[in-house]
């Protein structure tokens, strides 16, 4: 009688955890692991924002308001007004990390049974949130041969049953990087006022965009009362400890429900509310140099990638990640392989394999992501690693 | 078809929220208003805690590991020791405060229907939990003539069906006060023995406690499956702005789903983490100035409250709150009534209305909860206007 639950069971475990060991051992035998499997930058957290929380001089460690404190809020209109999105301080709840926003919507939109269509690949994290809240995740195929663009009109509408709730998107994406154009959101929006659902856009990434330049969801009109934007300043200032995202939405109703999870939980984090306000007192051109770095080491990865023989790496236009299929039988056994049997002058090469962010069974089997978190010249190291790895893989007896 | 869920519509709000705006009213009239009605503490939190912040010199605030830092997991297995609980690092989850190792407790350990007995009156938060997993809190009652004494076996006994899955304390109690008995415990044991069950055991205020000496469920012989401790800083080191908590168990495949859940959300403040780790610093002696400080404004309380004719408060053993049932039709009313109609000497109250604490409906109509988070003088001002209030109130029209 005394087991855990069924949705304990369910949850499934980090994928990318699973190859931690192999690089551990890896390390014990003196040889370099590339981390490319990871989204936690190498980019310093701005200086003002940890002097901020250094310099801060109040003498109670205090709850905040459960939505957040309101002077955060109040300045965060700011942000988004400058990135063409007009709202009120009201239309945010605060939350801790991207994380609980993602929860905090799928909690609040979605009851256990309903369906949430999530073009595939993606965040492997949605499926821990969805498995939290009882919620099934409907994947819709996107390909690495249309560079992951939004699934035709008719493959989305497909997926759609009398349980469907919510259609996800992130923009740009993790983990394929794909940048979603505004002719692509407008087809959302189609969809979701023909079928009455709700539009979740995690934005993680928004300041990173290389190609072309970012539409969110909350630049959509006639569409208020379907769009929550999920936001996070994890990614976009290296402040990932921090623990700080935002909720955002007009729909009165679902930000009054997201705000009773909210109080459940008493409040976001102070000193992370307190980076994140510093945050925005940054430079106009703060991002400026942060994408060039980005998109340098994009540059380069994507033009390594493409050289090997084999190899298929499609640009993606923001974010810092890259999806690429090997010519492998299957990556999962490729990514351990390399680093438990594999090292190219003391170096081997850390990846993402990419069946984790499938939904569907099998899918993704050729693919890796790489996460370029790290600079140009170990990027390189890494890729004589992999191309020398590929040799050596496929001509194993 | 665009509707919130019904978990949504579930999510009670915030019990103590709804006279808010009541108090701010009787503000803007010039009135002050005492506030017993919250836990937030007044006592300043420890220098050295927030220096320990302050003086943090890393480049990037990173993800943590998902159970939290190793070198403060390590360290608190120092604390719980001189505590008499013995544990290893890898017993413990560093959550987002006490109020996510309460959710991962519920996700990791029922399923949606699954049942869940709490002595009520309890924690109004348990209910948002709940909700959120989908778990039925099954109330079972104490009573404030008893002093909230765990209830009689058969009691609790009665409420097992086969959807019960565990059993929930708070020890102290809030919002009672009340401490749990060596015995009291040994006889949970017994139950959650012989019916399978888990034992959840919150502990957020354990280091204040002024009658009798604290037992933790941790401490129980012979049933580590059972028993996860679920604990905060907030109080503990006047740090709930921190958001730091933890869930311990010798339940391994507890530990190891409660970290699933964990790994979803990536990981716990960063900043919260170091001022938790700093906390385990502070002198032995830390808690008795706390304890004595506490100790007096419940001595004040409890006297001046059971002063007042037809007023009755039971004197808690721990935490910081009492409980006391008062000499009126309906204390919801009256908790309103005070803050919207009446002053004395240009002074009210601010109490938590005990309903929100029962699960059972009607019960608690008579009991107000008050968290003795002022100084003695506020205590004993507040007093003069409750007393004064309640003549005031009994002889309306």
């Amino acid at each position: 009688m005394l087991s855990i639950s069924s949705r304990g069971q369910l949850m499934p475990a980090s994928p990318i955890r699973k190859l931690v060991p192999f690089a551990e051992a890896a390390k014990e035998k003196g040889i370099t692991v590339y981390h490319l499997n990871i989204g936690q930058p190498d980019i310093e957290t701005p200086q003002s924002v940890l002097d901020a929380v250094r310099h801060s001089d109040f003498k109670i460690l205090e709850y905040s308001h459960s939505a957040g404190n309101e002077s955060y809020r109040r300045k965060l209109v700011r942000y988004y007004k400058a990135a063409g999105i007009n709202i009120q301080h009201t239309d945010i709840v605060i939350t801790t990390g991207g994380s609980e926003a993602i929860l905090f919507a799928m909690m609040s939109c979605l009851d256990a049974g309903d369906e949430i269509i999530v073009p595939e690949p993606f965040y492997a994290n949605y499926n821990g949130f969805a498995v939290a809240a009882g919620v099934k995740i409907i994947p819709v195929a996107s390909y690495i041969k249309d560079g992951f663009a939004l699934p035709p009109i008719a493959a989305l509408e497909e997926k759609i049953t009398n349980r469907t709730k919510a259609i996800l998107i992130c923009n740009p994406n993790n983990p394929t990087g794909y940048l979603y154009s505004r002719e692509e959101l407008e087809t959302l929006k189609t969809i979701v006022k023909k079928h009455g659902l709700f539009l979740f856009s995690d934005e993680a990434y928004r300041e990173f965009c290389y190609t072309g330049t970012h539409f969110s969801a909350m630049q959509l009109e006639g569409v208020d009362d379907h769009v929550i934007l999920l936001d996070t300043i994890s990614k976009r200032y290296s402040s990932c400890g921090a623990r700080i995202g935002a909720l955002i939405t007009k729909n009165r109703q679902v930000l009054e429900t997201a705000l009773k999870f909210g109080q459940a939980r008493l409040s976001p984090p102070a000193f992370g509310q307190i980076a994140g306000e510093a945050a925005l007192d940054l430079p106009n051109d703060y991002f400026k140099a942060t994408k060039a770095e980005y998109r340098l080491r994009r540059d380069t990865l994507v033009s390594r990638l493409n050289k090997i023989p084999g190899v298929f790496c499609p640009n993606p236009g923001g974010a810092f990640y890259a999806m690429a299929s090997l010519p492998v039988d299957d990556s999962e056994k490729f990514c351990q392989w390399i680093l438990e049997s594999f090292s190219y002058e003391g170096q081997t090469v850390m990846m993402a394999p990419a069946s984790g962010f499938y939904g569907t069974e099998g899918s993704g089997r050729q693919e890796v992501r790489f996460a370029y978190v790290l600079n140009v010249e170990a990027i390189h190291s890494a890729m004589d690693c992999l191309e020398k790895a590929l040799e050596a893989y496929n001509s194993r007896v």
